[in-house]
């Protein structure tokens, strides 16, 4: 059995290959299918967003797909970046950055620390949202959560993201200065996938 | 092990009772909750609704949920009314339908006979989308499809809904006047309601 994990992240694919290792399952990406197309992620909730995502490219593609929607959800915002993670810099809310010179995850990570200045709440969790979807009309899906708190100032290099301004519960580092095995461990990501492996081991072999 | 079945549907129940049957598995329905709600189905999709409505119910009543949500899909008028099957008599595509003698059944079909007149490719199909969801933050799929044809006029009194104008493929008469084994077998809700069964069969033993 094949199964297309809708993502051009690496990491992202081992890691799946990982947790299903021990069942007959090629995984392959979006960067081994010749004829690409992006969805656009307009949902919302992370769950829906990662459903559209997969039953499009399951659709399209003819085979089962696996793909997730994670983000940021701070109490102080009002549960914002949440959907608008990946681009929480441009949206009206808060106001724009505008910063040639900066990265993506840099004016995110800008915006958030503003909006956050000399607020006493800082509790904040990331979430995540993956869904297999098969073409035969039915599929599975888990979510995954990782508690914490935005940081006064971004710390760590490692991860992407929100990564260096969150510390998860029980921590005294940032995601950003955590090494991969043990963020998979705790992360949202992990833990959704995590649990949607544990499920799909069960029907699919 | 406990299933809220998230409908007051008494012949729903039954259905999923007699699918699970093998499985120790109780069903129960909104019938059986004390505190009662709406979850609105407000989305552009039959499994957005249905998944909307059983994350809500499971994270409310703490148990595992199932809901479904179905509806008719004509392609003389692009897909409609699809997610407004309840209520399709009152939507502005179309135009109003205001007859208080009429029950809404019959104000909904008494538009769709009235859009297709004339209309050769009477082409169209039944679609039911049914969600299980865990309160843990995981669950599974189904969509099931009944392709068939819309009648020039209403027949049979069996079913609801748009039952008496369509016909189903390979069938000379209305889903209206099917016997109810008979419409369990290939209409659109219970086949997604086997395929659901049969994955989660596999997961909740």
């Amino acid at each position: 059995m094949q199964i297309l994990l809708a993502t051009t992240n690496e990491g992202k694919v081992r890691e799946l290959r990982k947790l299903l290792e021990d069942f007959r399952v090629e995984i392959i990406s979006l960067k081994d299918v010749s004829i690409k197309f992006d969805v656009k992620e307009d949902r919302s909730t992370f769950l829906e967003n990662a459903l559209k995502k997969a039953k499009e490219y399951a659709l399209y593609y003819s085979i089962p797909v696996v793909a997730d929607d994670s983000g940021l959800v701070v109490d102080a915002l009002g549960s914002m970046p949440g959907v608008y993670s990946a681009r929480f810099y441009e949206i009206e809310f808060g106001g724009k950055v505008e910063d040639q010179a900066k990265t993506t995850d840099q004016k995110n990570i800008q915006k958030v620390l503003k909006l956050m200045e000399g607020e006493k709440n800082r509790s904040a969790k990331f979430v995540s949202c993956v869904v297999f979807y098969s073409p035969e009309g039915w599929g599975l899906f888990a979510e995954g959560e990782c508690m914490g708190e935005i940081t006064e100032y971004p710390q760590g290099n490692k991860g992407f993201g929100y990564d260096p301004i969150f510390k998860p519960e029980g921590y005294d580092r940032t995601m950003a200065q955590l090494d991969i095995d043990e963020k998979n461990r705790i992360s949202h990501r992990g833990r959704a996938f995590s649990k949607l492996s544990e499920k799909l081991s069960k029907i699919i072999t």
